[in-house]
């Protein structure tokens, strides 16, 4: 069985908004081994969207249609569907009982535009809708399938993995596609492409992507396959990756390097303080959004206002190593913090910049200077370096 | 004339990966009056492409297609057009040219595969690349136009704007579609429908959505019409708006309030020291990433650590408004800064926190106490009142 997914509403195809429901549609597909071959978004358009949906089921045994249910005018997927496949609509007395109900509780009229919602077409199974009033439609026909789903993700989301999913089951395909995310700091694309190429020859069966972003490298990996398998596959994989990138690999599952931070700082019960220069306050921010334990973080900006050459009396202004070392240990002691990371100033020279951090903890002092392109970026990725120092400084490993 | 689009490549049906040039195309496309009316993706297989283009051409006097242009064997979308059209491909002496001197002038020979892309279906116009070695391709026959562009965007929308776009002007529709994207901030959303409904009404050719954020409100015009006539009809509703909705109105090019006050503060030639509790840091990640002139800013975290109920001794943790003024006061003295906006702890009491707020500057002191959801998106939240409140305070208006 292969899919296909048609998405309906003007605003999709306009320039700012995108059909993202498909991609969480295509997720939980793959899980349950039916590939997605297909993605079609029409206006609200009656004629198109009927052409669309026929064209769908003449080459896929599985149509899910998203969105169109409501009760207005512009909204067309019932009658599109039910002429595409020559089915009557008719009115559901349950549906339209139900509807009436759920404004009765909320001690609302109901609008009759509503009624629209309680047509079905003739032979089609109601899938109901916990969560909005427009229930969706699941039609089998000739072996093949036409489901209609509501376009909010939080009602069609529940609605597919409660009603679709378990009468998709039985018809899944034998090979199920399971996919992690991994992420790699420190290394370059090509270089991280050179270490990786050797395992990639020996898992044939494993997809393997790298995108690259300014915070880290995240590889990503597919396979396929029956039962535990493709799970299993993905284990050995991964092991093989965690010996030959080292401490490299910081997360297997598409965690973000603040999100490890604050972990690591959690389950040995320490706090952070932060001095913040070249990476603009991001260190703070990142941290504190996802809870992580700071005792305090002073962003001193880069470079200093005119007639101040040494920032802040606060913090001084690290702009080397030696400065960065000796403002970590006094921003600890000052704050009472076990451990403290000052990531110093940026020292531009052409398009590159240095920036020199340092942790200090109770045994001793982390530092490394980081070399990176100059410009706007230049935050996020010292941002992202001095989260690295804290993750080695934490792992006890050596620098890298 | 009215366009679809199709995009190609496998990445763009799984999970994780959307096509986002095709939005940047709507946008180009609906300025010159040529409509969107269908995106299609499909996979690299050549019979599904193929079966693709020669449905859409019978249906769009445009269809553009994004990628599978490259030199590999799972770029099929040259061959996919010349059969779906029915032309011959033939190899272009200029493009091989052209291939061959772009390797040799980087020192590298040319591998074969890349003669690939020399392939160009016969009475077809070669759009060159500026940035990469896939040159496009634009078919034109009974009237429709086929063309195709490579799939990574820094290649894709030079090639459209220099060689596509002039191209297709002279063929454009009548009706340009302009939009434009306003902010707004302390109106609920049905607050804020209720205010616009009599404007409305009055511009029944204005089409307005509006969008719901963590942040703020946003509300996108859009209008169609010839010549000027679309942007005069916006200034007029935005007029009209700006009237009706007073200090609510931040923006009226879509900007984040970072965006507004850093050129307040900019055009005034002053700083801004912050201290923050329980906007945990965002201010000063905000803030510093559209390159505001920030003095210095500290983050305290809420609640306090255990043992300490006053917070850091560089900044008292103030939970209420008599202490929030008295640290932001402290706090200009203390850094010098021209205004100090201090963002206090949050006092949580069932579902809602209240969170006081104070500005402190030269002629005095603005505060204000914002209540609102407690919960993970409190930070979000409280770091957006607080910049409300300074650029309130910049441009001395009342509390609102």
């Amino acid at each position: 069985m292969h899919a296909e997914i048609l998405a309906t509403g003007s605003e999709l195809l306009s320039p700012e908004r995108s059909d993202t429901n498909s991609l969480w549609l295509t997720a939980r597909l793959e899980e349950i081994g039916i590939p997605v071959r297909r993605k079609t978004i029409v206006g609200d358009h009656g004629p198109d969207l009927q052409e669309a949906i026929s064209q769908a089921l003449g080459r896929a045994e599985l149509v899910i249609c998203t969105g169109g249910l409501g009760p207005t005018r512009d909204d067309v997927t019932r009658e599109a569907a039910a002429q595409a496949t020559g089915c009557c609509l008719r009115s559901d007395p349950a549906i339209e009982e139900a509807l009436r109900r759920r404004f009765a509780e909320r001690g609302m009229e109901m609008p009759s535009n509503n009624l629209r919602q309680a047509m079905v077409p003739e032979g089609a199974r109601c899938l109901p809708n916990r969560l909005g009033t427009a229930p969706g439609i699941l039609l089998e026909m000739h072996g093949r399938w036409l489901a209609l789903l509501p376009g909010p993700p939080r009602e069609m989301q529940p609605m597919f993995l409660e009603e679709l999913l378990p009468a998709l089951r039985p018809h899944a395909g034998p090979l199920r596609m399971a996919r992690r995310v991994l992420k790699v700091y420190g290394l370059t694309e090509s270089g991280l492409d050179q270490r990786i190429a050797p395992l990639v020859r020996a898992f044939p069966e494993v997809e393997v992507t790298v995108n690259f972003s300014p915070l880290d490298l995240e590889l990503r990996l597919a396979t396929r396959g029956s039962g535990s398998e493709p799970e299993e596959g993905l284990d050995s994989f991964c092991a093989r990756l965690r010996e030959e990138l080292g401490p490299h690999l910081f997360s297997e599952a598409g965690e973000g390097l603040e999100q490890v931070v604050a972990r690591m700082l959690r389950a040995r019960g320490l706090d952070l303080a932060l001095g913040e220069v070249a990476s603009g306050g991001l260190l703070a921010a990142r941290l504190s959004q996802v809870d992580a334990p700071l005792r305090c973080a002073l962003l001193v900006p880069s470079p200093p206002l005119p007639g101040e050459s040494t920032g802040s009396t606060l913090l001084p202004w690290p702009a080397d190593l030696p400065s960065a070392r000796a403002a970590a240990s006094r921003w600890r002691r000052e704050t009472g913090a076990a451990l403290s990371l000052v990531v110093g100033a940026g020292r531009v020279s052409g398009q590159q910049a240095r920036v020199p951090m340092a942790l200090s903890h109770a045994e001793g002092t982390n530092e490394q200077e980081l070399l990176m392109m100059a410009g706007p970026l230049l935050s996020t990725r010292a941002s992202q370096g001095g989260l690295n120092l804290v993750r080695l400084g934490l792992a006890g490993a050596s620098r890298d």
